[in-house]
């Protein structure tokens, strides 16, 4: 068995697109906001990939219908001056070191093959607290690009994150980067405490910046309330008497 | 050396068989189930599937002599309006999420080869407290499959099971959808506290209605009651100053 | 990288050899016992086998020479009715299943290359108590060599080992049983819990009626009574104020 | 994807270059070692060796460019009688067995392929405790550098490393030796509680001594001066009430 198997269910033919990657990660900021792209401009799945470094596992759907995990292409046309996009989102990331780089460089021999012209990989970046307005840092596998984003609002801050970027967001950058594939990671700041659409929210904010496209954020918004909601209450709960959840470390 | 070996001793020629499996798992009904059926339709065992994704082990039968852990196919022709069944069960699934991708993946390259039309996986779903009268769940590979089950008393159960089903009982629906051979996975209710024989009874029942066949199921009535005695002995020796398994966990 | 490479430095011819593996294992019985073999027979190294399944590990001698750690094929010309052997003993298993499969595989592959007869596998079978007068218990690849291997003193009971045989000595088996070529697992008491040269003695002496071959065992002898000599000082050492090592399992 | 990847950006032509590996390990005294070996001889980076085997990670720099981990090669021209030079360096060794395995093996082919005629891999030798002059232990493929070694102030000493070499520092030399390539492994003491920068000058000090090189070693000696000042510091901290490190171990 091939480590990665992809079906296309079809061949698009399309103009130089932008691949946008989001999968699980810190968060969850780039496949909320992946997947919040996909509704908005009505992309179509063209394909499935599989692979053995995903969990062995099917989901069912609500009439018991399954699917075994995965993660899938959608195209969207650009009209105007608005670009041909291809964008990946997905259930899983690979589970083990070699099945992210197995997987990553899969990807990237794909955007080779369709004429991929420029990536953007999703992420969040953890800082640990609540984020009121969170800020979006890039990376970039060229010096040339730092100035292109920074005009449309990404944050390039020295030794941050300190530790690189690990898994596909990392990886398709690093793979772009040899293969002659100009790539930009957006990293949305989130406490990582929680699954958090306003990292995804001001994500997505750069990309309609980029590629002049308007997307109507209201749903990821609404999520964001109600998170922010339950947040606060669970602060709330914490009264002085209580120790906090940092101080029970010890517990296990 | 190949990641599976399968060493088939005789290649039966079958009428669009429907392939059984049954491997151990949650309770182990699919397992019992699989185990009945061979017996009770006096099954021929005709191929050995090998891997080094089972353990490095070889069993021993009484006079010691050995075999290398396996899984195993057998075949029953069916008359009548019963069909041919080719049964799917050994001693482990693979023990390692690549493992089990490569073992399922082999089992519907085999399917594909024998002209398999349809698959039934069997497994325990296991609710965390004793079932009285364990129902069957079911989930499939294309919608059109429901009604059919539902007639045989198949329940399909809104988010049930919520986390999908993991293993050899979901790959191969996921593969068999992959590859157009319809699939049913079979979940026989089970407390997953004990080897469950009553999960498999109810699973074997769905078969019996399904296949036209008349299985002897008193073997497997028996081993529930003693089971059933077993647990219930043990629930009175629960006594109130007692506490609970559920209530220790925090130690360990 | 293959992930078995075999350097054969030398092509013996051998008449039906036997094979004899010995590797780490159990109280080190297999390893001590064809350890004493090789070094008694004069065996000659023919063949190093490495693999990426050994740990990434360098050995030293006395001097600062490096070896890479490997298993190794000995080989002995028997004369008048003694049987040419073959004796494959090593630093290490393979550490993972896999590389489990992958060497023993390897090693049924070079029997084959190698017109190899029969094969004895050497191991130890913990009984977690000491034991004065180790029997030798046996496991054989068809119920045709249980009849030889008793008049040797080689034992059979019904349901030891009870869970089968780990390791390469048991895959051996397998793949012998699968390849058809003879094996038989002879398996030296002991407790486990020291290497134990009386275990290895016990399994040579079975090997030397086998073979017609004569041993001098005083090394192992000699080892075994310091050993056992180690064993009863720790023994009086436990007095009954002191708590017994099992008393001690929750400190660490 | 292959599990080693190596883009060579230039081929340089070398005289029988002798290689040099330092990659991090304990005390990090091999990469430190390397790494200002290839600051103060002005050596060229020629190839990048990418790996499934490395952590799926990309490294940003100051500007929010980042790079794959990888190792790399750097070759030196020597010029009177000092050789030609290929010094490997990198972010991380492989992150397991196979890993290791795999990327050695590599290694040693492009040592083939660029002529080289001996290797000298650089590490740390761990002893618990702080060293105020750290001798540089030695490991060789043949006995016949032992001599040559023992004049430049490498140790030979039964018994240590007791455990042999682990790692890139003595798979290169176990393959180097299979592959007929002289090789020695340098193991600088340290404690292998700190990055150790006494322990890679004294690495340097031998490699100085064995090309025939000047190396300003100033930097090492600043940076080891800073750590034992910090190291004297954390000792003085330690009075008697305060329970010492390895007191605390069994909080955990």
């Amino acid at each position: 068995m091939d480590s990665v198997i992809m079906i296309m269910h079809e061949r698009p033919e399309l103009r130089a697109p932008i691949l946008i990657e989001g999968l699980p990660g810190v968060g969850n900021v780039g496949k909320l906001a992946a997947e919040h792209l996909v509704e908005q401009v009505k992309a179509v799945k063209f394909a499935d990939i599989y692979s053995k470094h995903f969990p062995p596992q099917v989901l069912l759907d609500d009439d018991g219908v399954i699917r075994l995990v995965n993660n899938e292409l959608h195209y969207y046309r650009g009209e105007g001056d608005r670009p041909d996009i291809i964008i990946m989102t997905g259930d899983y990331q690979g589970m083990t070191p070699d099945g992210q780089y197995e997987l990553s460089h899969h990807a990237i021999k794909v955007c080779k093959d369709l004429g991929v012209s420029r990536i953007y990989t999703l992420g969040g970046y953890g800082v640990g607290k609540i984020v009121e307005r969170p800020r979006v840092l890039g990376a970039v596998t060229d010096i040339s690009l730092c100035e292109e984003m920074t005009k449309h609002g990404v944050i390039f801050s020295k030794g941050e994150p300190g530790s690189g970027i690990v898994g596909a967001s990392g990886l398709m950058l690093g793979f772009g980067k040899i293969e002659g594939i100009p790539a930009v990671c957006l990293m949305g700041e989130t406490s990582g405490y929680f699954v958090d659409p306003k990292g995804a929210e001001a994500v997505l904010r750069v990309l309609m910046s980029l590629m002049h496209i308007e997307l109507d954020l209201t749903a990821l918004t609404d999520k964001a309330e109600q998170i922010d909601m339950i947040a606060s209450k669970l602060k709330e709960a914490e009264t002085p008497d209580v120790p906090k959840r940092e101080d029970l470390g010890y517990i296990g």
